[in-house]
């Protein structure tokens, strides 16, 4: 009967010792969807283990744009389980000196990616409690040393498939890295100074041309004005100088008349603005990232 | 030997107890691939449960279209297996008194979504046994009653999930509600009139610009005609008709000029309507949904 | 305990036995994802079998390209493990007498596809071993026999799931077919003619309008030039002429002057025509395919 207990056990651990692994890779990249190289990247993780569960996170970053990667990791990993591994290809500097690096999250996750200044969010918001450069020597698909390497490919997808499959541990990811170095873009923080607010513009809602910051509905309570209150709102593209308007801050887009602008708490209680049916990011040929920034101000 | 068999019974309910359920979650909404938000329900999901697989419809339904949803889901549903839970998130309502249901039809498939019309026409092919609302007060990620609520995510997503899961039964989704009151768009049922074919616009083939209605070959069979004769096709917007024109049933394209209009049956053996070699949804500014109908008369 | 053992060895080989199979199907295919074909393709594989592990190639072939496709699936196909069943469905003559048929490749790998071309290059580099045409009496989804036919979905998803899962060796897809008599689209092959270098449009890098040949560095190195030698580039058409200007061979694009042609090796490794920050491809309606071949000269 203890052989019997004892079989059991073991196979209760065949069983669920499976179970007891995330094994999830969740794929983010500028690929698109046109071509064959998400479907390589996945190809080369099932190679590695065929138990892995593969997911994306977008492959619709704008070609080369750092600070969206950034944004959508920030926007989207808090929401999967412990445990699960991030890759995120956006990596305009591939064959220079920028390092691929696997990093910890305070939060349990992990992010394999050049570390470019995709980590710039996810590090302060989320938190890195281990940043690693991973080791090409021992941490790359087979064969892919000649000639030309697909470093999403050969590389992250590779690594990260091995990491979630638990074959490795970060540990034997590579070199330990100072988690303080990570690579950061700066931008304007979300800040209440004097009379002024201060922010950055993260990102557009595309479809309608608004304008979305990271300042908070709570910090833009310090400026204690109440629907109907108007505001002066600038937003500057590099310093200079590209939108310098009065917007009242509204609660519905229809308070003010069509084509002028408003401020408003976006979806994410942030503080937006935008023109009432018109798209203020088209008419005024504003963007989003790290170099775009918002101050606001009584009048 | 008794015990061995009960000890063998118990680990091939592990292994199997598994494979009867079905775990598979199908999502369709409008979100698009571009951001985060697609990848978030699924995070959310394998947060509830890590061995659910998770599929797609479409996440391409044009924003807020719920008639086009109702459409995709018809088309798509009765190709999965029984048991499998399908999210549809096309919600203009999000935050109205819209409900948020699960419903399960008479094939064994189970529906989340806002009950806004995304219904319709599942509701009349497959036929729905059981339509209940969702108690957000049990069924609600955790953390996701502060601030701002991502409905998709919060509610619809983690429900699924744990329904698919085998968490929740129906039963415990919430509130019975009557199966008889599932919300539903009105549009033209197809019809024999008299002289007089009637019907609805059901979608575009959008790459070509024909237009594919809800009348099937069979109902067409009761006008009786033969390849190339003549038939009157009048096409209205909300009662007000945009296109007037005879045109032959034909078998082919090439049987009509380029730029000629003819009908002729699609791949899903529907009666649909087109030019030769132009768009007519193009030519015409014919769009689908349930504000179109058309008329197809003898001469 | 010899009891004990058998009875472990059942256990393990259910474990396993599962685990021992690749039971991974990726798909191909012209359809976009706008609507529901892809994924009820997907929905019948897991009818088929609820364990499969189901993925994408791409579904943005350009409508009816087949030389795409088989571009596709010879960039991607070596990536995947051994064992998986590959899906392509671009079928511009669904309904003729194109046959159906499963292959599989000197490298383990399946493609179930019909046989239009879509082999072509897979053919040459893999190889095939075994070329089989589906028989349809058997291998197709019950019910799918009465009116319309999705041959993607009731017939290639269908015997792709009952192959991945195991369920039928590729010996009972249908009768054996001469792997010899693979349908190919033919092109001008990679070749070093006298002094001239001849080759085949593959594909266009499309984001940028640059051209990528199937003539590769080995080959480029026989006509013995250093960087800044100027050579003869000819395009053609159908054998007509559709470019002929002199550009340098380079390392950088910025080597030549903005709008001005070079020759560069792309990222595989594959002589490339681009111009400085425009675009060849569309400055010059340069296409890619079987019916476009480049010609590059000593002068």
């Amino acid at each position: 009967m203890k052989q019997l207990v004892a079989i059991l056990s073991v196979v209760l651990l065949l069983v669920n010792g499976v179970a007891a692994q995330n094994k999830t890779v969740v794929f983010q990249s500028d690929f698109g969807l046109k071509d064959g190289a998400v479907s390589a990247m996945k190809g080369v993780a099932m190679g590695v283990n065929k138990d892995l569960k593969l997911y994306d996170l977008t492959h619709e970053i704008p070609a080369y744009n750092i600070w969206e990667a950034a944004y959508r990791l920030e926007q989207t990993v808090p929401y999967w389980p412990v445990g699960t591994v991030f890759v995120s290809v956006v990596d305009p500097g591939v064959g220079s000196s920028r390092k691929s690096v696997v990093v910890k999250t305070k939060t349990g996750h992990f992010i394999v990616t050049p570390d470019n200044g995709t980590l710039t969010l996810i590090a302060e918001s989320l938190g890195i409690v281990e940043r690693r450069e991973i080791d090409e020597a021992v941490n790359r698909r087979n064969g892919s040393q000649q000639s030309y390497t697909f470093h999403g490919r050969d590389v992250y997808a590779f690594t990260a498939a091995k990491l979630a499959a638990g074959i490795i541990t970060i540990a034997q990811v590579g070199k330990l890295l100072p988690t303080n170095e990570v690579v950061k873009i700066s931008y304007q923080k979300a800040a209440f100074e004097g009379d002024k607010l201060k922010g950055n513009i993260s990102i557009l809602d595309v479809q309608y041309g608004n304008v979305w910051t990271n300042i908070t509905a709570d910090l833009f309570k310090k400026m204690n004005v109440s629907y109907g209150t108007k505001l002066w709102v600038k937003i500057y593209h590099n310093g200079i100088i590209v939108f310098s308007q009065h917007a009242p801050y509204e609660a519905t887009f229809s308070a003010v008349p069509v084509g002028k602008p408003l401020l408003y708490f976006n979806s994410l209680m942030q503080v937006s603005v935008a023109l009432n049916q018109e798209s203020l990011a088209g008419n005024y040929h504003i963007g989003s990232g790290s170099e775009w920034s918002i101050e606001i101000l009584k009048m």
